[in-house]
């Protein structure tokens, strides 16, 4: 039920413009290595993007909003119009990431990928197969098409982006308790209980979070998907739609060939569940930053990353991953711009 | 025989300004908290500018270069004539800080505190007591003048860039073998042996750096400050001329009211130095990277520092600061111009 371009392969990576970043670092007028991470950002992203002059440049934000029925059992400390107020936000611009998109010279585009908004609104893309997700603790939160909707979504986002022939791409989300649903499909997908999983989200408190694991364990119990399940089968027991959108985008990011600067918690739960979905668009992914919400840990543990980033934000909307482009921008102005040793007539032997 | 401006106290932060900052900050559209060491980052920044507006735009950086005697004792992996020729790449617009500076619109200067280039050198500012320090395994690496002198150069930079009316400063190095002299500076200052403060360096393998602990072991015990002894007995015995102008250029800086953000290991020796000098500089830094060099972990922690960046470099030259920079001014757009709940409409009050 899955679409067919879900399993498509993404493009392997240019080893020869790998090789070629990796010995241009090398000349550059510094000790190997100074750089640290900034050089293997570099050269990542010259194989990536098949290039000798990897960028950063063009960086469009694509927020993905939903909602979701989950939240009519108290796992969010904010009521849930929050999530169209919001939207309306970073349309009109007053949302953290509608001004890091302004600094950063990004676009931002705001896809209504499943929230409870009956009608279309002013600067937002409306592209949803329903009005919310229904309540997982009672009922399966999406149909199969509702999931195949929605990872399409995604793609349609990234299909819409291409003609500005972007070099990384941002996703980002809202959705009052959101977290809920992706720490469920996390916990479903690495078989872990919910508390080690479960945070505070945008406010809760300690008996809130209690509260909140009790919640998914129960659910993906009645679901079925508490020791595991396919994917596809998981989101549509406790599937959020902007979670699935992001989880199509990044799969569409990668087989176009663009890799993806991949935000806080909620993103990565998206990217674990895009990797399941399709290994091959693994190495696409940059991860920005690590968020302080609980479960982050053990997605990126999963997914063997390392984010650039630890500002200790729990925002969402794709802040952390706008709070790094500025690290990659440079370490690709480095790469780029740099004097050789040669160039320079700096002795480059250690003496 | 220290400058006797070294002494005057920074002036105090502005209680009115931060209060009105971290009010701001909870009526801003994010739950409360949620964007992590941002919010404190611009409170922070409100306090010491006094200013409801805090900003970054404006950061000029200045990296300032010396040589050291010690170098000839096999401390460093790199030639000595190295330092002059980074120097002439930092003026020709190839080195690493160059290429940050050009893409953070930051104006670069380029200060000679000490180097043993013997004329004036084009681009580069020429201020210095006297070519290189002396070989401190041998003898003290300064005269009491020589320190005196390196502080009022910090100062001098500090005062050419006042016309610019900077936000916060940035201050780098270049100096082969500067890392020996910092890390016997740090060692003296906080009692510790060489061998927890010594790192590689730009390039030495494990035996270069046991060989270079010893070194500042006895040169620290030859001078009689292994277990302490005042700033400006330290500075004498094993300090380095661009290492002690940061110090000044530190302490004025704060003084002026313009805080600092803090590079890595050397620059962050400097601002213990400075702390340990005129203690009332203290909240006018700003702890940019964690470097991958051994001994800041332990200054960090004497400083009661918590740097914003790990990415591991280890290259000096203010490059550390500089990939900071864009985090400070994108906490300060977000403090300016997010809305408030007020103004977007969006529920403010948990649910």
């Amino acid at each position: 039920m899955l679409p067919p371009w879900i399993d498509q392969r993404c493009p392997g990576i240019s080893m020869s413009h790998r090789d070629a970043a990796r010995a241009r670092q090398d000349q550059l007028t510094k000790p190997a290595g100074a750089l640290g991470r900034l050089e293997m950002l570099a050269i990542d992203l010259a194989g990536l993007q098949h290039r000798n002059r990897p960028g950063a440049a063009r960086a469009p934000i694509i927020v993905f909003a939903g909602d979701h029925g989950i939240a009519v059992r108290g796992v969010s400390a904010y009521p849930q119009e929050v999530t169209i107020a919001m939207m309306a936000n970073f349309a009109a611009g007053g949302a953290a990431i509608s001004v890091l998109a302004r600094q950063l010279g990004s676009t931002l585009e705001v896809v209504d990928a499943g929230t409870l908004a009956e009608a279309p609104m002013a600067g937002i893309i409306t592209d949803k197969p329903r009005t919310g997700s229904r309540d997982f603790s009672t009922e399966p939160a999406l149909d199969a098409s509702d999931v195949a909707f929605a990872l399409d979504c995604g793609r349609r986002a990234v299909d819409r982006a291409a003609g500005s022939e972007p070099d990384i791409f941002i996703f980002g989300e809202m959705g009052i308790g959101n977290t809920t649903s992706a720490s469920a499909i996390a916990a479903a997908l690495l078989g872990a209980p919910a508390e080690t999983m479960t945070g505070r989200g945008t406010g809760l408190d300690a008996a809130g979070r209690v509260h909140k694991a009790r919640v998914i364990d129960t659910a993906l119990a009645r679901h079925g998907v508490a020791s595991g399940g396919s994917p596809e089968r998981i989101l549509g027991a406790v599937g959020g739609l902007e979670i699935i959108a992001i989880t199509g985008a990044i799969i569409a990011s990668a087989q176009a060939g663009v890799p993806v600067l991949i935000d806080g918690f909620i993103v990565s739960v998206a990217a674990l569940t895009a990797v399941r979905l399709n290994p091959s668009c693994r190495p696409y992914l940059i991860f920005a930053h690590r968020s302080a919400e609980q479960g982050h840990r053990l997605v990126l543990e999963a997914l063997d990353a390392r984010p650039l980033l630890d500002l200790e934000l729990r925002l969402g909307e794709g802040s952390g991953a706008a709070l790094a482009l500025p690290i990659l921008r440079l370490a690709c102005a480095l790469h780029q711009d740099m004097a050789t040793f040669t160039e320079a007539a700096v002795p480059d032997k250690p003496g």
